[in-house]
Order: C-alpha cells, then sequence, then structure tokens
C-alpha cells in the first residue's frame, strides 16, 4: 500500500512512506549478513533457516511481531488475556502461510512501569495460546521503562520459532490460475488498523461502551481476539490440495493475498461473497474511508485465505464448515497478470453489507 | 537482588520487587505450555529446546531482550549505530554462556513516530554485529504506534536463536572447587544499570559534554558498544578445559556468577585485581552509591567470567591476552555453599582505584 492511497490512515499517525524506505534501507543490511542456511529475504512474513543435519530437509521459520496499539484498547477494557492471546496467534498465523507448524515461542513486554496483574493476565493469555497451538512459551523479557513508555502502556512483542519439511513449503508451486480462494472468517480486527480504528471510533467517536447493531459493544468488538487458523489448517499441511495460505493483516486481502500469487495469477474476489461485520462498517461510516481504503487497511472479516485444487474446494469447504470456521468461497484465480481484484457489491459505501 | 538492597536503583524507577512477582507469576504459566523438546524452565538466560532428530543430540538456545533505557542516551548522543551493536552482541553473550553458537537473529523496533536515519543506523549496526558474530539477520518488525511511545523514544529488542550439542552444553557438570575464574574486560556499562547512571550522570549530574578522568566524555563512556565475547570464547567452547561463562548483566558479578555455581562452589572474587573503568566510579561517587550496590548493578568492568580447569588458566589467560580481550584472574572457586564472595580494596569507597 502506498501511503497516497491510505488518507484516513495517515492522519490517524501512521506514516506508511517512513514504513516503505525503512523496509528499503534494511534489506540490503539483512543480505549482509547472510549465512549457509539462510534461505529467504527481509520481507516475507517468516525467516527461513535450514537447520544443517543430513539431507537439509527440514526448514526453520522464525517471525516477530507486535501486538500494535490493540494494547491501547486492552488498557481501556482490561482485557490483557486476549491481548496475550492475540500476540501468540498473530505470529502462528503469520508462520503458518509457509506450512509451519510452531515449536517455540518467547515474549516481551515494555512499559514505563510494571503492572504485575496485567503483565499476569498477558501470561495468561500467550499461555492458553500456546497450549492451543501445541508450542513452547519458551522465554520472554520483561523491560520496565519509565521515560520510554507513555504512563500506563505496555508494548508487547512475540518471536515464534516453527518448522516446516523442504517440500511442504507453502506457497508451493503449484499455486496456479484456476485455484479456490477459500476464506475463513476473523473474529474482529486482528492486530491491523487499530490506530485508524481507535481514532474514529474512541478518540473522535462514541467511545467503548457504545454499541454495534449486533449488539456488542465498541470495545468488545475491538478487544475480539486474533483467530488462530493452526487447527483449521493442520490437516491439510501435508496434503497436495492445499496450494498457499494468506493471512490477512495489514494491506488486507489485496496486499497479503497478492504476496503468494505468481505472475500469471490474478486473483478475483467477489466481496459481497461474505457479510463484512458491523465493527468495519462502523469504522467506515464514521471515519467516512472509501470502501477501497477499508479493504487495503482491514480483514473485513476474512482473516486467512486458503489457495486450494478446485476439484478439492467442496470437501475442504465442507470439513471447515463442520469445524465451525466459517468458510465462504471469496472467488478463484483467473490467469491474468498478479494482482487481486475485489469484485461485487463490497466495493459499495456498503461495504457489502 | 532484592529490591531492599538497591536504594539508589529504586530512587532511578525501577522496582525490583515487581520485576520479581512476575517471574513468579508468569514461571508456572510457561511451564504449562511443555511441549516434547524443551529443556529449560524460564529464567535462564537462554530456552533450550532439542530439535526433533535421530539421536537428539543438538539443541537449539533461543533468548530475547532488549538494549533498555541506553536507548535514551543513544537519542542523546545520536549513536543509534552503537546501540544497534549492542542488541546483537547482548544476545549473542546470552545464549554464548550455554556454550551455543548463534544462527540467527530478529529484530522488533518501536517508536512513537519512524525515524528513518535512526531506524537505518539501528540496522546498520545489527547487520555488523551479525557478521561479526557469523549470524544471520534474518527478520524484523518495525512499528509505530504513536501513543505508546514518549516522543522520539525508540525500543529496541532482539531474539536470538543458537544452537549447542547436548555435549557441551554450559555449565557442564565440571564446574569443581579449585576451577579458576577468569574475567574478560567489558567496554563500559554495556547494557545494564542506565535508569540509575541516567539520573546519576546526566538527569541530575553534569551532562553527557563533561569529561570523565580518562578524557572520553560521558556521552562516549555511557554509549561504548556491548563487547560480543564470541570470538574470544569460541576456541574453547569445544575444549573441556572451559567448564562455564557467566555474562554479566543486571545482578552484577555476584547475581550472574552465582548462577551458574553448584551447590558447593563458594567464587571468591579479588575486587583488586582489575581496575575498574572511570565511569562507575563515577557513578558511584555522584550518586553516593555504596560499592555493594554498584556491584550488583553495574558489571564494573568484567563483562564475562570464564571458569577454567585451573590447569589450563594460564594458557587462557595467556591465549586471550594476545587477542586483545583483557583477562584477568579474578580468582577461584573454594569449597563452600554456593555463593559469591566479593574480596578485597574493591569494596571500599573507592572501588578499587
Amino acid at each position: 500500500m502506498t501511503a497516497h492511497e491510505a488518507p484516513a490512515y495517515r492522519a490517524a499517525g501512521v506514516d506508511l512512506d517512513s514504513a516503505d524506505e525503512v523496509v528499503r534501507r534494511l534489506k540490503p543490511l539483512a543480505a549482509s549478513t547472510r549465512v549457509p542456511g539462510v534461505e529467504s529475504d527481509l520481507g516475507s512474513f517468516g525467516g527461513f533457516f535450514a537447520f544443517p543435519e543430513p539431507g537439509g530437509e527440514r526448514l526453520l521459520i522464525a517471525s516477530i511481531d507486535g501486538v500494535g496499539t490493540k494494547m491501547k484498547v486492552a488498557r481501556l477494557t482490561g482485557r490483557w488475556r486476549d491481548a496475550g492471546y492475540d500476540i501468540v496467534a498473530h505470529c502462528v498465523d503469520d508462520i503458518l502461510v509457509h506450512g509451519a507448524r510452531p515449536l517455540f515461542f518467547l515474549d516481551y513486554i515494555g512499559a514505563g512501569k510494571l503492572d504485575v496483574e496485567a503483565i499476569a493476565a498477558l501470561g495468561e493469555g500467550m499461555a492458553e495460546a500456546c497450549r492451543e497451538a501445541g508450542c513452547a512459551l519458551l522465554g520472554g523479557e520483561t523491560a520496565e521503562m519509565p521515560g520510554t513508555y507513555v504512563e500506563g502502556e505496555i508494548d508487547l512483542v512475540g518471536c515464534i520459532v516453527g518448522e516446516v519439511r523442504r517440500g511442504r513449503l507453502l506457497p508451493g508451486d503449484r499455486v496456479a490460475p484456476g485455484d479456490a480462494l477459500i476464506g475463513l472468517a476473523s473474529w474482529g480486527l486482528h492486530t491491523n488498523g487499530y490506530s485508524l480504528a481507535r481514532r474514529v471510533l474512541i478518540d473522535e467517536g462514541p467511545g467503548i461502551d457504545a454499541r454495534l447493531e449486533d449488539g456488542r459493544t465498541i470495545g468488545e468488538a475491538l478487544s475480539a481476539r486474533h483467530r488462530m487458523y493452526l487447527p483449521a489448517v493442520a490437516p491439510w499441511l501435508d496434503r497436495p490440495e492445499l496450494h498457499g495460505l494468506a493471512h490477512i493483516t495489514g494491506g488486507g486481502i489485496p496486499g497479503n493475498l497478492v504476496r503468494v500469487l505468481p505472475g500469471n495469477c490474478l486473483a478475483r474476489i467477489d466481496t459481497g461473497a461474505w457479510r463484512v461485520p458491523p465493527i468495519f462498517a462502523e469504522i467506515a461510516r464514521r471515519g467516512a474511508v472509501s470502501a477501497a481504503e477499508m479493504h487495503r487497511v482491514f480483514n473485513m472479516g476474512i482473516g486467512l485465505i486458503l489457495i486450494a485444487d478446485p476439484a478439492a474446494a467442496d470437501a475442504m469447504i465442507g470439513e471447515l464448515e463442520a469445524g465451525g470456521w466459517g468458510p465462504v468461497r471469496l472467488g478463484a484465480l483467473a490467469e491474468g497478470s498478479r494482482g487481486v481484484l475485489l469484485e461485487g457489491q463490497g466495493q459499495g459505501p456498503g461495504l457489502g453489507e
């Protein structure tokens, strides 16, 4: 996403030009440290490292990320445990898109002052999510830095390491025109777009206690957990019918799906195929945010996209439906130049509602 | 270190009671996530994970940490590149004490506003240190979080993963009474004690441009890099004469050396054996900090301690001397109950000067 496409996001204080420039500057520096074993460039969801062993069949995949300013919502609502769950689920999903199962996770909690109860609740949420993922909470650090953090604020960072067999790395080389696109429902904003959402709904809006049309409060909707898709996808990780996965984080469906497409694939998404949850419509309405920008900042109700063999799509949807994952047939890959086309009613101001 | 022993540190805004309580609360949560492969408890310098392979001979060791409020010194001096070097060197040294060589490193940079030049300089320092360690800078995340970070402040977090063969894990079972203790010179405070040092020397002191007796400015002394001891120790990692290592971080020599001692070993350290660098004496003098507290907060000029076979100590010191590592024979392990005894002139107000 380039900054001129994101006026509302910029107004919320996030400078995407700078973020792009940072990546441009850091990429060659990271490349200068390449050692035997490295099999990725900076910029993928996870870094790949071939564990030095006979055969070299196994790759470690590592990723680091934060919860972002969703932490400010946790402070307002007191739902720290959910934020702890969020960071693990986010990291698990980031390496899942490469086909990886998590091995272990480490956390960093930075704050101006250690709030023992808040940190313990973060720990409970992280441990819950780690147990769910079958992943060890292997270590962590808690830093008290008066003067660095704004009073009362906490930053939460997670680093995850997982593994995948080389032959099962996703996206494989099987992503091709004709493939089905299956979306899995998100539980809310997950961990993206909070600077904009907070400005529109809290700072300049009705606040966390106001109710949405579905009866939930804004605080509840904004605190909803980042969904962990590992249990949904795990049965398919070793099966050839699954060709690729896209984790819908910052950049939305277009920004993330395009990252796993080969040069000859245009993803055609019917934005009328699913019901966009009320929280997103509320943000769009109150912030007068265009549908195009909404789709580039938020997941809009779809947290993961599976790219699948079209012959297997019905069976896959059936299994995912039975598991309560809310699968939606979003569209398909067409022959065309690499890109994502959002079609249908969802492009209008109503956002598919 | 318990809080009542650290009045100056507490006055600088760091609450050690809370930090202890946080660890007490998080430890059982981490234990609840134990999966096959985990071979450590929360609280060691690095978490151990047995890579699932035939034989199980190889362990991954992971650690996460921050630079702490040394970042505030970097902001005052503009020496961001050094801070980038610091985080990698600190992480490398943390897993080195387990005998591990680093494989890869990931960074997280959090700030209220992305300062592209500062972040690029951090990246240069991290890449330089990674190249020196033979470690890949595998990934990272840069987060812009207005309202979470105080304006102009940056937090820098690193996560490192290394490996060690099970039989070469340090400390091994060979640490025993009679072993020699060899200290390697630090380059300054490394990454610990900055809340206290900043208060005493900057906020309530002469500021970064004042000169120390060695001619360096306070800003230069406080920005001095965290020394990376991997090249010094690497030749000994596969040799039985090296019995253990202690990385002197928060807690100083007593707090860190004790962690690698068996129950029957009392470390006797002659604090007159080395010259404490002027920066520490300046902090003690201006802050009226007792020698005992100084030794529990700062490394006092010794960044790493090698525990070695006494018969090999002379040869080891000779090699380290030739390499420019500034080795000092600090003392030896005596038969006694587990602990560290600081003896000699260095206990007085002059701090061994």
